[in-house]
């Protein structure tokens, strides 16, 4: 393995990696750092092309030290199609999608949890803890089950009636909150103070990051170790988009793609846009969002502890942050599935509004080459594609 | 492209695969052949091991000819992984799952949809149509809108709703039928007397067929080029059995696998199992299975028109069938989930209670290599998971 410690962005104080480790005393989260010359000697991209298709193909840049405990369900790797029909009626000549849908439990966050897992049951976690929009929680109960670990899970009473299934069904404790992540957060927050279980909630742990970064690993890979012009991403918590962008940054010390970076696009609903506010802004912290309400009900993150991280990263790859409205969403939805076939989540579909309208604003040209990220399976929405009439 | 003929497994004629086929005038399904030494001296397993993560990676064994004709959202190359826990709960050491739940349209049926389609689209159909119990359906609705074909398809109204949803939103001509999958195919009968629009029912026309085999292909090369002993499949239509012994014979006349062939095993519901019927009488035939009824709605096939196929490939591989109760298929998909966290879909559940009856009666062994195909993504069954309670 070649993870040698911890550091916090905001702080720049170093912490001991084969311990458990939640936030920087500073508040921050905090960032896995490899040794990357001598994972650069020990694997190249040769090498890796002829490796499973799946997130562990590029192990020497993950957390996880002992094969014994990757708990995998073959997550990762996912298809990047063009969508030439769709791309064509909104102006695009190269729109690119990566199709998460068919990940295990359905959506992207099964790449957080099958590292994330693997890496607390490898330091020695029995019992991990955690709120949720619902996604997530039942990714993390997946996982924990087939690691054979405890998982508690808090998440909001209007969360997809589906996670509530998946996650009873992995056998985790399961409490439903009358408010948003937020307060399902409170809620996990008294449960640890009883102290013995690990608390797993986004970026208060330092390893779901690593699997969701493989996003921008596979990126790269599958347009032969080239980067996009621009990627489009519905951010909620975040995780996905910083991890993407520390993966590009990893890439280009390996020496694995040259200095072009992607313009990073944040996409949220305008029912709960705290970042796109604070970027519009000019600010490097975002403001808790208040009465968020979405139909994209994954982004519904009121006050992302990753907003310094995410808002670097827009401003940095000279990207932007958009917010759409749910009428918006759904229509594009439906387009979509009317000219590719495909139903994707509400989520992804988000994206696509978000290049329709960047394209007709001039920020994004006809040849831009453009991936927009359908983080979850469209089938795990019903209630959204009925209202599609 | 190597397909050289379409012939009649059972009175032998040959025909011409550069026109559009439907049956046999004998009235038995088609099935495509290859060069395959020609095949074999184009292809080793050594060029597809560094091939792109999905079906066309067996593009030789394949009837496309020309590659723009491929339509594709990266179906194929699923995930196989053991299922240690459950596994060593039903008594069996080396049990492995084929999870076909990473499938566009969440369901195996992508396979046969993307081949077909693109095949027919390179023969110059325009417009399909096909009855369906509803994940064929929505597959073909999928691919036939991302090829630009049009689709017309009839399902029973008992079916998943989403299927429904999905092949509305595709734009395909969505019939609904008041009975099961049999009555759905008089009425697609009735339109195709029109003329014009293209027969694409289940072994009605031979190229969905060629998709399904491609599980068989992954099976051995996920193994190594190594068959495993027993394979259980949930039997509806049947196809995709059919094809993975399609499969297994064409790998052993290329030359990529032994002599061993995989024990076979059927498995259906004991409210629609005219294949386990007709197997235990020693039959060729399956006589019509009256008032057909199961959760595993995928495999309420009451008149599969690949039954002699079906039979055949049992007997000749060593194989059995089984039925298996809608209780029993629920119990073990919630035991399953229990003890690996993922959610299967029933009729990959269903296999999971064959194989444990199987490993009870001693048919199986402790050590057997069994791989259990879940065919489609737990999912897209919310009504079947909230009955676990």
């Amino acid at each position: 393995m070649y993870l040698s410690h911890l550091d916090c962005p905001r702080c720049r104080k170093t912490y001991d990696a084969t311990v458990l480790q939640n936030l920087c005393e500073c508040g921050s989260p905090l960032l896995a750092r490899y040794d990357l010359v001598a994972a650069g000697k020990a694997v190249t991209p040769q090498d890796i092309a002829g490796r499973s298709a799946d997130l562990w193909r590029y192990r020497e840049l993950l957390p996880v030290s002992d094969g014994e405990f990757v708990t995998t369900l073959g997550e990762g790797w996912t298809p990047m199609w063009p969508a030439e029909r769709f791309g064509v009626h909104i102006g695009l000549d190269n729109l690119l999608v990566k199709d998460e849908g068919l990940t295990p439990t359905g959506s992207f966050k099964a790449r957080g949890a099958a590292v994330g897992v693997s890496r607390a049951k490898e330091l020695g976690v029995q019992h991990i803890a955690m709120p949720t929009n619902g996604n997530a929680g039942a990714a993390w109960a997946t996982y924990a089950a087939r690691a054979g670990l405890k998982a508690t899970i808090a998440m909001p009473l209007a969360a997809p009636e589906i996670s509530r299934l998946e996650i009873r069904a992995a056998k985790a404790e399961l409490h439903l909150v009358d408010g948003l992540i937020n307060d399902a957060g409170k809620l996990i927050a008294g449960i640890l103070k009883g102290g013995g279980i690990f608390d797993a909630s986004t970026l208060k742990e330092p390893y779901r990051l690593e699997g969701k970064k493989t996003m921008g690993y596979e990126i790269a890979e599958q347009l032969g170790w080239r980067v996009p012009d621009v990627i489009i991403y519905p951010t909620g918590g975040g995780v996905g988009l910083i991890g993407i962008r520390k993966a590009f940054e990893e890439m280009r010390a390996l020496g694995w793609i040259g200095d072009k970076m992607p313009r990073l696009v944040a996409v949220q609903s305008s029912g709960c846009a705290p970042i796109v506010r604070a970027f519009s802004h000019g600010e490097h912290r975002a403001e808790p969002w208040e009465n968020a309400k979405t139909v994209a009900f994954g982004i519904t993150v009121p006050a992302p502890l990753g907003d310094e991280l995410i808002l670097d990263s827009l401003s940095k790859s000279g990207g932007t942050a958009l917010a759409v409205d749910d009428a918006e969403i759904l229509s594009d939805l439906a387009d979509f599935a009317a000219h590719e076939g495909l139903l994707l989540c509400p989520e992804g579909a988000a994206c696509l509004t978000a290049a329709r309208k960047l394209r007709a604003s001039g920020w994004l040209g006809r040849q831009d080459e453009v991936v927009v990220l359908n983080t979850g399976v469209g089938l795990k929405y019903p209630d959204s594609i009925s209202a599609l009439g």
